[in-house]
């Protein structure tokens, strides 16, 4: 069990402590369920009324909130609680994790003997690291990933259980009604600090490379199309499609769901809302939506109906305006 | 091959024969293409034309169909066909299943030494079972499925090939655009009877569990994101995805293809249509939709580009009954 | 390196050459970045511009771009540029890729006793192929892939990495309240020259097998549920959902994240557009879509909101034209 004192916390992160630095924090836990002796965080304002009842027996709070939590007792305030937490974390898993240095990569695992894995990066079991494929410093294919063949990953990076990089991109042409395969030669490339979720696919590009670049942050069953292009720092929730040869800017957000077309380009700093179908560039900074909302089952009945022949409605808003204009005063 | 006396089914089942007990079933088929040695049923009317002409040995049906189904020859009057076909082929599946006793974990599985597994528990080929994690009593891992560390899984569960139970959340903070990882330290915990479909993911939680009870069904190719809880027997189809922290209740269905927003809630016995966006808490049992209807597509492209001036449009409504009601009698 | 003559080339695939066939090619590369030694392309419209200012050793064209191509210098004119352009990356792979032949059936993989393999078959590393299953002449399971017990793969198929073939459909009968499983007996039937992205779930069938016929290709991160039935020739792009028992023609398109539902039938010749979801049976060949148009977030939200009375503003429409009517001339 991890124990950890708040002077230590605050000497490896920072932070104004109100209360002693020889308390022993021996876990995390959200407000409304720590004990005495859990550490806890305000961040969203939705959770301050469970400030002044939480047992914890320290709550990182940011300033605004400050006044309140030194009443209740024991309190460390900072710039960005929820950052904080993040760090918070990742001291806390440096504690909790047991060292696995003795077999970086799994006996189970079956890696080419062209491959290329940097001598700190860890290959989980029934991993499949394929010829030429490449594996930088630090990183961690956790369990049932597939590199395959020429795939560069960078360092840093975290590939979840039953990720496959590297399929061939979906590429035919047709031949009389049949389809006559591309074969696909590009590669991946993934830059360092990347995190991709269980059973994600980033396929191969048809010649030229598929591109994912740093800090790219990628949720549990994705698709990414060949030849796709995301910038930096860009992040996906879990579900999302991305067809062939897109190209995403940096510090993008794309909801849950979503579906991007194919050839069309994202801006930075654009933001898809989760379940929308980006079928044309967005070349503009933004939030950009396209949900059907939902309804009661009888209600969204009649609407979707009324929906089909909303054409329709319009041309006869039209007539009534134009009769109602020569018809009028 | 498998054949069973009717006078058997009859004794373990229940159902009320007409015919002869000595009746050799030789297999199970539709009424369509059964032949002489099989045993059909019909529970959805829109097959109540197939009686007739069904060479099924015995037919399976209810008291309103029996006059029918006896007119025709041997069959077996029950309450709710459907539900005793589900109990059928389970009796079936038991004389079928050739017995795998000798090996309960497949050699190839990677079983932590720190995990516990049922004796009774039936870990598959190339399966990964982490450090702490639990595997209950009469649970099978197919094939290739991930339990990761400190997951706990109970007792008559299946998990099809491919899953990945407890992968890291999808938790970042951002600092300054990049990410910051939350570490997740939250387990996943899955009840009794619960079947979980090919390639779908279940995240741990962030520092509390993740919780999916008992009696729970997830097809293929679902996202299950960290923290959510899942009611008892509830049911989901494939490619579902739920984001994190959402909280569903009890009894419900959710059809394929549906994703539900994080940090909400849905009422026990709450149905939701395939490819609907749940973006709001549904606190009412009932069935929701909010799906775009599908229409040719040079329609769809009107209606979806006066989509677009629906407001507008609304706006001229508005105008028009304003004009009317100044200007007329 | 691969480095074959275009004379080699013009003779193993046809085609009118404008220069010298002992021109060697040492790869292939699209018009923008193509080096001295590249063989390329141009096929789409859009990148006619590119022409002229490409460095490619030779560049392959249709009839109507003969006259510029010839200009530049060495080109290739044939039919189909883009089919053309398929074929010529096939017989680079013949010559790029490095025998295997050592071992056709990777050692990590686990293969039933009981399965057949055909003498030309390669199972890449950690697949299972499960009991009575059979896989064709030619047939390629790439990595981690599963085939279930009695499921039939025919021949030249390449099965990606992390496919599932023949997990149990999702079948259940409720009773009171609680879901009783369905044993799943069918099988699944995969014709000749069939592709299957990484990650893609074919269900077994209930009684009846699953089927899907030759040519019919498949991207990744799709579900296609038990008892469906797939016409030749027919390509689904990726994160498609397909439920039970539906009946898909031959030469159909579905798009990337659309949902067809279950017990309903795609004629042949049916294009689904990305992201649509198939509600009823579309019976006439044609282009169908159902999508909500993506907007600025702000401008969604009003149109949005205003569709939840589309059903009200058309009684008021009606409203208005009648009171027209009446009050008017």
């Amino acid at each position: 069990m991890v124990s950890l004192a708040l002077g230590f916390i605050v000497e490896q992160l920072g932070g104004r402590l109100h209360g002693s630095p020889d308390t022993v924090i021996t876990g995390l836990a959200p407000l409304a369920t720590a004990g005495r002796g859990d550490l806890s965080f305000l961040s969203h304002p939705r959770y301050i009324s469970q400030l002044s009842t939480s047992q914890a027996a320290c709550i990182i709070v940011a300033q605004a909130h400050a006044p309140n939590a030194i009443e209740r007792g024991c309190c460390l305030v900072v710039d960005n609680p929820y950052l904080y937490w993040a760090g918070l974390t990742q001291l806390w898993r440096q504690h909790v994790l047991p060292d696995k240095a003795s077999e970086l990569i799994h006996s189970s695992a079956v890696v080419s003997k062209t491959a290329y894995i940097h001598p700190t990066a860890r290959i989980g079991p029934l991993c499949v690291v394929e010829d030429g494929a490449s594996i930088g410093a630090g990183t961690w294919l956790k369990s049932r990933v597939t590199v395959s063949s020429g795939c560069v990953i960078g360092e840093n990076c975290i590939l979840h259980a039953g990720v496959v990089i590297g399929a061939d991109g979906f590429g035919f042409a047709l031949d009389q009604g049949q389809w006559v395969k591309i074969e696909q030669f590009g590669g991946v490339r993934i830059g360092n600090e990347v995190e991709i979720g269980a059973n994600t696919c980033v396929d191969r590009g048809a010649i030229e490379d598929t591109v994912i670049e740093d800090g790219v942050k990628l949720d549990n069953l994705i698709q990414i199309g060949h030849n796709v292009h995301i910038g930096k720092h860009t992040a996906m929730a879990g579900c999302v499609g991305v067809a062939g040869s897109a190209r995403i800017g940096a510090h993008c957000t794309v909801g849950g769901g979503a579906v991007i077309l194919g050839h069309l380009e994202l801006a930075d700093h654009v933001h898809v809302s989760a379940a929308s179908v980006v079928s044309h560039s967005l070349l503009k900074p933004g939030t950009y939506s396209g949900v059907f909302p939902i309804d009661e089952n009888a209600a969204w009945q009649k609407n979707a109906a009324s929906l089909r022949q909303l054409n329709a409605l319009r041309e006869r808003i039209r007539r009534l305006e134009n009769n109602f204009n020569t018809s009028g005063s």
